[in-house]
Protein backbone atom coordinates (compact mmCIF):
# COMPACT_ATOMS: atom_id res chain seq x y z
CA UNK A 1 0.00 0.00 0.00
CA UNK A 2 1.96 3.09 -1.19
CA UNK A 3 0.17 6.76 0.27
CA UNK A 4 1.28 10.06 -1.39
CA UNK A 5 0.70 12.43 0.61
CA UNK A 6 0.53 16.39 -0.30
CA UNK A 7 0.53 19.40 2.72
CA UNK A 8 -0.40 22.59 1.47
CA UNK A 9 2.33 25.24 1.36
CA UNK A 10 -0.04 27.10 3.19
CA UNK A 11 -0.53 24.35 5.41
CA UNK A 12 3.10 24.07 6.79
CA UNK A 13 4.26 27.96 6.72
CA UNK A 14 2.60 31.45 7.63
CA UNK A 15 1.72 32.31 3.84
CA UNK A 16 1.93 36.05 4.53
CA UNK A 17 5.40 36.25 6.53
CA UNK A 18 8.59 35.38 4.59
CA UNK A 19 10.18 31.98 5.11
CA UNK A 20 8.22 31.55 8.30
CA UNK A 21 6.87 28.18 9.31
CA UNK A 22 3.58 28.07 10.87
CA UNK A 23 4.95 25.87 13.35
CA UNK A 24 1.80 24.30 15.42
CA UNK A 25 0.40 23.20 12.15
CA UNK A 26 3.76 21.66 10.82
CA UNK A 27 3.69 19.93 14.70
CA UNK A 28 -0.03 18.95 13.98
CA UNK A 29 0.97 17.37 10.66
CA UNK A 30 3.85 16.03 12.21
CA UNK A 31 2.49 14.01 15.20
CA UNK A 32 -0.64 12.68 12.72
CA UNK A 33 2.35 11.27 10.44
CA UNK A 34 4.25 9.53 13.19
CA UNK A 35 1.12 8.32 14.67
CA UNK A 36 0.20 6.71 11.27
CA UNK A 37 3.92 5.30 10.05
CA UNK A 38 6.51 3.41 11.97
CA UNK A 39 10.62 3.95 12.38
CA UNK A 40 10.65 1.90 8.93
CA UNK A 41 7.80 3.61 7.24
CA UNK A 42 6.13 0.64 7.03
CA UNK A 43 2.78 2.25 5.58
CA UNK A 44 4.82 2.99 2.37
CA UNK A 45 4.17 7.12 2.97
CA UNK A 46 5.82 9.62 0.23
CA UNK A 47 5.55 13.15 1.38
CA UNK A 48 5.12 16.43 -0.88
CA UNK A 49 4.79 19.69 0.75
CA UNK A 50 4.37 23.16 -1.08
CA UNK A 51 6.73 26.25 -0.77
CA UNK A 52 4.27 28.62 0.57
CA UNK A 53 6.50 31.67 2.07
CA UNK A 54 9.23 29.97 1.42
CA UNK A 55 9.66 29.49 -2.03
CA UNK A 56 6.71 31.33 -3.23
CA UNK A 57 8.39 35.35 -2.68
CA UNK A 58 11.50 34.18 -4.74
CA UNK A 59 9.58 32.47 -7.47
CA UNK A 60 7.55 35.89 -7.64
CA UNK A 61 10.52 38.40 -7.86
CA UNK A 62 12.42 36.45 -10.13
CA UNK A 63 9.43 35.54 -12.39
CA UNK A 64 9.48 32.02 -12.69
CA UNK A 65 6.84 30.31 -12.70
CA UNK A 66 5.65 26.83 -14.45
CA UNK A 67 5.15 28.42 -17.99
CA UNK A 68 7.75 31.30 -17.31
CA UNK A 69 11.53 29.88 -17.12
CA UNK A 70 14.79 31.98 -16.33
CA UNK A 71 18.81 31.15 -17.36
CA UNK A 72 19.68 33.29 -14.34
CA UNK A 73 21.57 30.83 -12.18
CA UNK A 74 21.69 33.35 -9.11
CA UNK A 75 17.79 33.13 -9.29
CA UNK A 76 17.56 28.92 -9.32
CA UNK A 77 19.91 28.54 -6.22
CA UNK A 78 17.85 31.39 -4.46
CA UNK A 79 14.11 29.58 -5.19
CA UNK A 80 15.75 26.01 -4.51
CA UNK A 81 18.04 27.15 -1.47
CA UNK A 82 14.42 28.66 0.02
CA UNK A 83 12.78 25.86 -0.48
CA UNK A 84 15.57 23.18 0.67
CA UNK A 85 15.07 25.56 4.32
CA UNK A 86 11.25 24.64 4.71
CA UNK A 87 12.41 21.08 3.59
CA UNK A 88 14.87 20.69 6.18
CA UNK A 89 12.50 22.06 8.66
CA UNK A 90 9.82 19.37 7.69
CA UNK A 91 12.09 16.55 7.93
CA UNK A 92 13.05 17.68 11.15
CA UNK A 93 9.75 18.05 12.70
CA UNK A 94 9.14 14.57 11.23
CA UNK A 95 12.56 13.18 12.10
CA UNK A 96 12.53 14.08 16.31
CA UNK A 97 9.05 12.41 16.10
CA UNK A 98 11.05 9.37 15.31
CA UNK A 99 10.15 9.16 11.43
CA UNK A 100 12.19 8.39 8.90
CA UNK A 101 12.55 11.44 7.03
CA UNK A 102 14.57 12.22 4.01
CA UNK A 103 14.85 14.54 1.51
CA UNK A 104 14.23 14.11 -2.32
CA UNK A 105 15.03 17.33 -3.97
CA UNK A 106 12.90 17.36 -7.67
CA UNK A 107 15.54 20.35 -9.20
CA UNK A 108 18.03 17.36 -8.01
CA UNK A 109 15.55 14.02 -9.25
CA UNK A 110 14.31 15.39 -12.22
CA UNK A 111 13.55 18.05 -14.97
CA UNK A 112 10.80 19.09 -17.48
CA UNK A 113 11.27 17.39 -20.51
CA UNK A 114 10.95 18.56 -24.30
CA UNK A 115 7.04 17.29 -24.19
CA UNK A 116 6.41 19.35 -21.34
CA UNK A 117 5.89 16.36 -19.26
CA UNK A 118 7.84 16.25 -15.51
CA UNK A 119 10.72 13.46 -15.76
CA UNK A 120 11.32 12.15 -12.22
CA UNK A 121 11.96 8.76 -12.45
CA UNK A 122 10.04 6.85 -9.47
CA UNK A 123 12.78 4.64 -8.81
CA UNK A 124 14.70 6.84 -6.70
CA UNK A 125 11.64 7.70 -4.24
CA UNK A 126 10.68 3.44 -4.80
CA UNK A 127 14.35 3.06 -3.47
CA UNK A 128 13.67 5.11 -0.75
CA UNK A 129 10.75 3.43 0.67
CA UNK A 130 11.91 0.20 0.17
CA UNK A 131 14.89 0.97 2.44
CA UNK A 132 12.22 2.35 5.20
CA UNK A 133 12.65 5.89 4.33
CA UNK A 134 10.02 8.14 4.08
CA UNK A 135 10.87 10.27 0.82
CA UNK A 136 9.89 14.07 1.58
CA UNK A 137 9.48 15.99 -1.92
CA UNK A 138 8.65 19.44 -2.20
CA UNK A 139 7.84 22.16 -4.67
CA UNK A 140 11.28 23.68 -6.72
CA UNK A 141 12.71 24.84 -9.18
CA UNK A 142 13.71 22.82 -11.77
CA UNK A 143 15.38 22.52 -15.04
CA UNK A 144 12.92 23.03 -17.95
CA UNK A 145 14.31 21.96 -21.34
CA UNK A 146 13.85 25.54 -23.47
CA UNK A 147 13.16 27.58 -21.05
CA UNK A 148 15.72 27.42 -18.67
CA UNK A 149 14.30 26.31 -15.14
CA UNK A 150 10.56 26.71 -14.21
CA UNK A 151 8.50 25.67 -11.00
CA UNK A 152 7.38 22.50 -10.06
CA UNK A 153 4.58 22.26 -7.95
CA UNK A 154 3.53 19.82 -5.48
CA UNK A 155 0.46 19.21 -7.21
CA UNK A 156 2.70 18.37 -10.27
CA UNK A 157 4.80 16.29 -8.22
CA UNK A 158 1.72 14.33 -7.01
CA UNK A 159 0.20 13.40 -10.28
CA UNK A 160 3.80 12.06 -11.27
CA UNK A 161 4.60 10.01 -8.04
CA UNK A 162 1.50 8.52 -7.80
CA UNK A 163 1.51 7.74 -11.30
CA UNK A 164 5.09 6.88 -11.40
CA UNK A 165 4.89 4.65 -8.11
CA UNK A 166 1.13 3.46 -8.99
CA UNK A 167 -0.22 4.61 -5.79
CA UNK A 168 -2.70 2.94 -3.87
CA UNK A 169 -4.00 6.42 -2.13
CA UNK A 170 -3.36 10.20 -3.07
CA UNK A 171 -3.81 12.54 0.20
CA UNK A 172 -4.07 16.74 -0.49
CA UNK A 173 -4.18 18.64 2.49
CA UNK A 174 -4.87 22.21 1.80
CA UNK A 175 -6.40 24.80 3.76
CA UNK A 176 -9.62 24.17 2.96
CA UNK A 177 -11.61 20.60 4.03
CA UNK A 178 -12.52 20.05 0.61
CA UNK A 179 -13.67 21.31 -2.68
CA UNK A 180 -16.64 23.47 -1.93
CA UNK A 181 -19.86 24.40 -3.79
CA UNK A 182 -21.67 27.06 -4.37
CA UNK A 183 -22.97 27.39 -0.92
CA UNK A 184 -19.51 26.91 0.67
CA UNK A 185 -20.30 23.11 1.20
CA UNK A 186 -17.60 20.35 1.08
CA UNK A 187 -18.61 18.12 -2.17
CA UNK A 188 -18.28 14.39 -0.87
CA UNK A 189 -17.48 12.70 -4.58
CA UNK A 190 -16.59 13.96 -7.80
CA UNK A 191 -16.08 11.17 -10.65
CA UNK A 192 -15.97 13.64 -13.66
CA UNK A 193 -15.06 17.42 -14.15
CA UNK A 194 -18.74 18.23 -15.83
CA UNK A 195 -19.55 17.72 -12.20
CA UNK A 196 -18.64 20.43 -10.56
CA UNK A 197 -18.00 22.56 -14.14
CA UNK A 198 -19.81 25.54 -12.99
CA UNK A 199 -18.76 25.63 -9.51
CA UNK A 200 -14.78 25.46 -10.69
CA UNK A 201 -15.04 27.00 -14.05
CA UNK A 202 -14.09 30.83 -13.05
CA UNK A 203 -12.59 30.18 -9.47
CA UNK A 204 -8.83 29.86 -10.40
CA UNK A 205 -7.06 31.74 -7.78
CA UNK A 206 -3.95 33.50 -8.87
CA UNK A 207 -1.30 31.23 -7.18
CA UNK A 208 1.33 30.54 -10.01
CA UNK A 209 0.91 26.48 -9.03
CA UNK A 210 -2.31 26.78 -10.71
CA UNK A 211 -6.19 26.48 -8.65
CA UNK A 212 -8.55 24.17 -7.86
CA UNK A 213 -9.63 23.75 -11.77
CA UNK A 214 -6.80 22.15 -13.09
CA UNK A 215 -5.81 20.58 -10.26
CA UNK A 216 -8.94 18.82 -9.72
CA UNK A 217 -8.65 17.65 -13.80
CA UNK A 218 -5.61 16.64 -13.08
CA UNK A 219 -6.45 14.02 -10.12
CA UNK A 220 -9.51 13.07 -12.00
CA UNK A 221 -6.85 11.58 -14.51
CA UNK A 222 -5.12 9.11 -11.86
CA UNK A 223 -5.93 5.99 -11.25
CA UNK A 224 -6.09 5.97 -7.38
CA UNK A 225 -8.91 7.43 -5.49
CA UNK A 226 -7.76 10.91 -4.42
CA UNK A 227 -9.22 12.98 -0.87
CA UNK A 228 -9.04 16.81 -1.02
CA UNK A 229 -9.34 17.70 2.95
CA UNK A 230 -7.94 20.06 5.58
CA UNK A 231 -5.47 19.69 8.12
CA UNK A 232 -8.29 18.64 10.91
CA UNK A 233 -8.79 15.34 8.67
CA UNK A 234 -5.17 14.70 8.20
CA UNK A 235 -5.27 11.69 11.08
CA UNK A 236 -8.43 10.71 9.96
CA UNK A 237 -7.22 10.31 6.05
CA UNK A 238 -4.03 8.44 7.63
CA UNK A 239 -5.85 5.68 9.16
CA UNK A 240 -7.42 4.94 6.26
CA UNK A 241 -10.86 6.93 5.96
CA UNK A 242 -11.53 9.36 3.15
CA UNK A 243 -12.55 12.92 4.60
CA UNK A 244 -12.96 15.68 2.63
CA UNK A 245 -13.99 15.42 -0.85
CA UNK A 246 -12.85 12.26 -2.90
CA UNK A 247 -12.19 12.60 -6.40
CA UNK A 248 -12.12 8.94 -8.08
CA UNK B 1 33.18 19.39 -25.68
CA UNK B 2 32.23 17.80 -22.28
CA UNK B 3 34.24 18.12 -19.37
CA UNK B 4 33.50 16.67 -16.45
CA UNK B 5 36.11 18.52 -13.05
CA UNK B 6 37.00 17.11 -9.82
CA UNK B 7 37.69 18.90 -7.36
CA UNK B 8 38.98 17.00 -3.79
CA UNK B 9 37.75 17.43 -0.52
CA UNK B 10 40.82 18.67 0.65
CA UNK B 11 41.79 21.01 -1.62
CA UNK B 12 38.09 23.21 -0.74
CA UNK B 13 38.25 22.31 2.43
CA UNK B 14 40.98 22.80 5.76
CA UNK B 15 40.19 18.86 5.74
CA UNK B 16 41.31 18.89 9.57
CA UNK B 17 38.80 21.35 10.99
CA UNK B 18 35.72 20.39 10.96
CA UNK B 19 33.05 21.93 8.42
CA UNK B 20 35.54 24.22 7.52
CA UNK B 21 36.48 25.85 3.68
CA UNK B 22 39.27 26.52 2.65
CA UNK B 23 38.36 29.96 1.42
CA UNK B 24 41.71 30.96 -0.37
CA UNK B 25 41.81 27.80 -2.30
CA UNK B 26 37.91 27.61 -3.11
CA UNK B 27 38.48 31.21 -4.23
CA UNK B 28 41.47 30.07 -6.34
CA UNK B 29 39.35 27.52 -7.84
CA UNK B 30 36.52 29.42 -8.72
CA UNK B 31 38.73 32.22 -10.16
CA UNK B 32 39.79 29.76 -12.59
CA UNK B 33 36.52 28.27 -13.72
CA UNK B 34 35.15 31.53 -14.22
CA UNK B 35 37.99 32.37 -16.85
CA UNK B 36 37.83 29.12 -18.61
CA UNK B 37 33.43 29.38 -18.92
CA UNK B 38 30.89 31.89 -19.24
CA UNK B 39 27.73 32.74 -18.09
CA UNK B 40 25.76 30.02 -19.89
CA UNK B 41 28.65 27.37 -19.81
CA UNK B 42 29.56 27.42 -23.34
CA UNK B 43 32.39 25.07 -22.35
CA UNK B 44 29.91 22.53 -21.09
CA UNK B 45 32.00 22.05 -17.55
CA UNK B 46 30.23 19.72 -14.59
CA UNK B 47 31.70 19.68 -11.71
CA UNK B 48 32.05 17.45 -8.40
CA UNK B 49 33.61 18.14 -5.09
CA UNK B 50 34.19 16.05 -2.07
CA UNK B 51 33.34 16.06 1.56
CA UNK B 52 36.34 16.90 2.84
CA UNK B 53 35.75 18.37 6.25
CA UNK B 54 32.19 18.39 5.95
CA UNK B 55 31.17 14.84 4.75
CA UNK B 56 33.58 12.50 6.01
CA UNK B 57 33.72 13.44 10.03
CA UNK B 58 29.81 12.71 9.94
CA UNK B 59 29.99 9.90 7.58
CA UNK B 60 32.58 8.14 10.32
CA UNK B 61 30.72 9.18 13.04
CA UNK B 62 27.93 7.04 11.56
CA UNK B 63 29.96 4.15 10.79
CA UNK B 64 28.62 5.39 6.75
CA UNK B 65 30.89 4.88 4.03
CA UNK B 66 30.63 3.18 0.64
CA UNK B 67 30.35 -0.27 1.78
CA UNK B 68 28.55 -0.02 4.95
CA UNK B 69 25.38 1.07 5.05
CA UNK B 70 22.77 2.40 7.24
CA UNK B 71 19.14 2.85 7.96
CA UNK B 72 19.31 5.55 10.65
CA UNK B 73 17.25 8.38 8.89
CA UNK B 74 18.84 11.19 11.36
CA UNK B 75 22.31 9.95 10.20
CA UNK B 76 21.38 10.40 6.50
CA UNK B 77 19.74 13.62 6.88
CA UNK B 78 23.12 14.29 9.29
CA UNK B 79 25.66 13.82 6.39
CA UNK B 80 23.36 15.31 3.53
CA UNK B 81 23.08 18.45 5.30
CA UNK B 82 26.74 18.31 5.82
CA UNK B 83 27.45 18.14 1.91
CA UNK B 84 24.69 20.31 1.27
CA UNK B 85 26.34 23.21 3.19
CA UNK B 86 29.62 22.93 1.53
CA UNK B 87 28.06 22.51 -1.82
CA UNK B 88 26.05 25.67 -1.53
CA UNK B 89 29.35 27.35 -0.25
CA UNK B 90 31.33 26.07 -3.86
CA UNK B 91 27.97 27.32 -5.99
CA UNK B 92 28.44 30.90 -3.94
CA UNK B 93 31.27 31.08 -4.72
CA UNK B 94 31.11 30.39 -8.45
CA UNK B 95 27.91 32.45 -8.77
CA UNK B 96 30.07 35.70 -7.26
CA UNK B 97 32.32 34.99 -10.25
CA UNK B 98 29.03 35.00 -12.74
CA UNK B 99 29.57 31.21 -13.28
CA UNK B 100 25.93 29.46 -13.45
CA UNK B 101 26.79 27.15 -11.14
CA UNK B 102 23.62 25.31 -9.39
CA UNK B 103 23.55 22.44 -7.15
CA UNK B 104 22.69 18.78 -8.58
CA UNK B 105 22.51 16.47 -5.02
CA UNK B 106 23.33 12.52 -5.78
CA UNK B 107 21.38 12.02 -2.76
CA UNK B 108 18.11 13.16 -4.56
CA UNK B 109 19.16 11.93 -8.25
CA UNK B 110 20.45 8.68 -7.84
CA UNK B 111 20.76 5.31 -5.87
CA UNK B 112 22.75 2.08 -5.92
CA UNK B 113 20.66 -0.62 -7.56
CA UNK B 114 20.89 -4.01 -6.50
CA UNK B 115 23.85 -4.62 -8.94
CA UNK B 116 25.71 -2.38 -6.97
CA UNK B 117 26.17 0.02 -9.58
CA UNK B 118 25.36 3.77 -8.72
CA UNK B 119 22.22 5.08 -10.78
CA UNK B 120 22.05 8.51 -11.82
CA UNK B 121 20.83 9.50 -14.96
CA UNK B 122 22.89 11.38 -17.22
CA UNK B 123 20.11 13.20 -18.55
CA UNK B 124 18.66 15.34 -15.83
CA UNK B 125 22.54 16.55 -15.66
CA UNK B 126 22.56 17.02 -19.69
CA UNK B 127 19.61 19.13 -19.33
CA UNK B 128 21.03 21.32 -16.85
CA UNK B 129 23.63 21.39 -19.26
CA UNK B 130 21.91 21.98 -22.16
CA UNK B 131 20.03 24.99 -20.46
CA UNK B 132 23.35 26.84 -20.36
CA UNK B 133 23.65 25.64 -16.23
CA UNK B 134 26.60 24.50 -14.73
CA UNK B 135 25.62 21.52 -12.75
CA UNK B 136 27.74 21.08 -9.39
CA UNK B 137 27.53 17.82 -7.63
CA UNK B 138 29.38 16.13 -4.53
CA UNK B 139 30.05 13.30 -2.71
CA UNK B 140 27.08 12.82 -0.64
CA UNK B 141 25.14 9.75 0.84
CA UNK B 142 22.76 7.91 -1.40
CA UNK B 143 20.03 5.38 -1.14
CA UNK B 144 21.42 1.61 -1.42
CA UNK B 145 19.42 -1.43 -2.02
CA UNK B 146 18.96 -3.63 0.32
CA UNK B 147 21.66 -1.49 2.98
CA UNK B 148 19.66 1.53 3.26
CA UNK B 149 22.05 4.54 2.65
CA UNK B 150 25.84 4.46 1.63
CA UNK B 151 28.76 7.58 0.99
CA UNK B 152 29.01 7.88 -2.94
CA UNK B 153 32.56 9.42 -3.23
CA UNK B 154 33.37 12.17 -5.75
CA UNK B 155 35.06 9.63 -7.63
CA UNK B 156 32.56 7.58 -8.00
CA UNK B 157 30.58 10.05 -9.28
CA UNK B 158 32.98 11.20 -11.90
CA UNK B 159 33.48 7.66 -13.08
CA UNK B 160 29.32 7.55 -13.87
CA UNK B 161 28.94 11.30 -15.28
CA UNK B 162 32.12 10.85 -17.79
CA UNK B 163 30.55 7.49 -18.84
CA UNK B 164 26.53 8.82 -18.78
CA UNK B 165 27.44 11.96 -20.62
CA UNK B 166 30.13 10.16 -23.13
CA UNK B 167 32.48 13.19 -21.41
CA UNK B 168 35.43 14.56 -23.62
CA UNK B 169 37.66 15.07 -20.85
CA UNK B 170 38.10 14.16 -17.05
CA UNK B 171 40.21 16.22 -14.50
CA UNK B 172 41.01 15.57 -11.34
CA UNK B 173 42.30 17.92 -9.17
CA UNK B 174 43.52 17.09 -5.77
CA UNK B 175 46.25 18.30 -3.47
CA UNK B 176 48.99 16.24 -5.15
CA UNK B 177 50.22 17.42 -8.45
CA UNK B 178 50.03 13.84 -10.08
CA UNK B 179 50.10 10.07 -9.83
CA UNK B 180 53.67 9.83 -7.76
CA UNK B 181 56.30 7.28 -8.91
CA UNK B 182 58.64 5.64 -5.82
CA UNK B 183 60.93 8.68 -6.12
CA UNK B 184 58.32 11.21 -5.32
CA UNK B 185 58.12 12.11 -9.23
CA UNK B 186 54.74 13.13 -11.16
CA UNK B 187 54.18 9.93 -13.76
CA UNK B 188 53.22 11.70 -16.70
CA UNK B 189 51.10 8.45 -18.29
CA UNK B 190 49.62 6.15 -17.53
CA UNK B 191 48.08 3.68 -19.93
CA UNK B 192 47.69 0.38 -18.22
CA UNK B 193 47.29 -0.53 -14.40
CA UNK B 194 50.23 -3.00 -14.92
CA UNK B 195 52.60 -0.02 -15.81
CA UNK B 196 51.82 1.27 -11.88
CA UNK B 197 51.30 -2.01 -9.98
CA UNK B 198 54.50 -1.66 -8.03
CA UNK B 199 53.85 1.91 -6.85
CA UNK B 200 50.14 1.95 -6.23
CA UNK B 201 50.05 -1.97 -5.11
CA UNK B 202 50.56 -1.34 -1.25
CA UNK B 203 49.42 2.36 -1.49
CA UNK B 204 45.79 2.23 -0.64
CA UNK B 205 45.26 5.37 1.47
CA UNK B 206 42.74 5.15 4.69
CA UNK B 207 39.87 7.34 2.85
CA UNK B 208 36.87 5.32 3.46
CA UNK B 209 36.04 6.67 -0.65
CA UNK B 210 38.96 4.27 -2.04
CA UNK B 211 42.80 5.03 -2.31
CA UNK B 212 45.00 5.86 -5.58
CA UNK B 213 44.71 2.28 -6.73
CA UNK B 214 41.15 1.92 -7.08
CA UNK B 215 40.56 5.43 -8.38
CA UNK B 216 43.36 4.57 -11.21
CA UNK B 217 41.50 1.10 -12.28
CA UNK B 218 37.86 3.17 -12.66
CA UNK B 219 39.60 5.73 -14.57
CA UNK B 220 41.71 3.69 -17.11
CA UNK B 221 38.11 1.94 -18.12
CA UNK B 222 36.97 5.33 -19.18
CA UNK B 223 37.04 6.36 -22.80
CA UNK B 224 37.62 9.74 -22.21
CA UNK B 225 41.48 10.82 -21.23
CA UNK B 226 41.99 11.86 -17.80
CA UNK B 227 44.71 14.02 -15.94
CA UNK B 228 44.76 13.88 -12.53
CA UNK B 229 46.57 17.13 -11.17
CA UNK B 230 46.93 19.35 -8.57
CA UNK B 231 45.51 23.03 -8.02
CA UNK B 232 47.81 25.07 -9.23
CA UNK B 233 47.45 23.13 -12.66
CA UNK B 234 43.77 23.72 -12.80
CA UNK B 235 43.83 26.45 -14.71
CA UNK B 236 46.16 24.58 -17.23
CA UNK B 237 44.20 21.55 -17.84
CA UNK B 238 40.71 24.06 -18.36
CA UNK B 239 42.75 25.60 -21.05
CA UNK B 240 43.57 22.52 -22.63
CA UNK B 241 46.52 20.92 -21.24
CA UNK B 242 47.18 17.62 -19.79
CA UNK B 243 48.77 18.67 -16.89
CA UNK B 244 49.53 16.03 -14.11
CA UNK B 245 49.47 12.36 -15.09
CA UNK B 246 47.51 11.53 -17.89
CA UNK B 247 45.49 8.31 -17.37
CA UNK B 248 44.14 6.75 -20.79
Amino acid sequence: MTTVLKLGGSVVTAKDEPETVDADALAAAADALADATDASNDADVVLVHGGGSFGHPHAAEHGVSPTAGTHDAGAVREIHGAMRRLNERVCAALGERGVPAVPHHPHSAGYVDGDETLALPPDGVGAKLDEGFLPVLHGDVVTHVGAGATVVSGDDLVVTLARGLDADRVGVCSTVPGVLDDGGDVIPEITAYADVADVLGGSDSTDVTGGMAGKVRALLALDAPVSLFGPDALAAFLAGDEPGTLVD
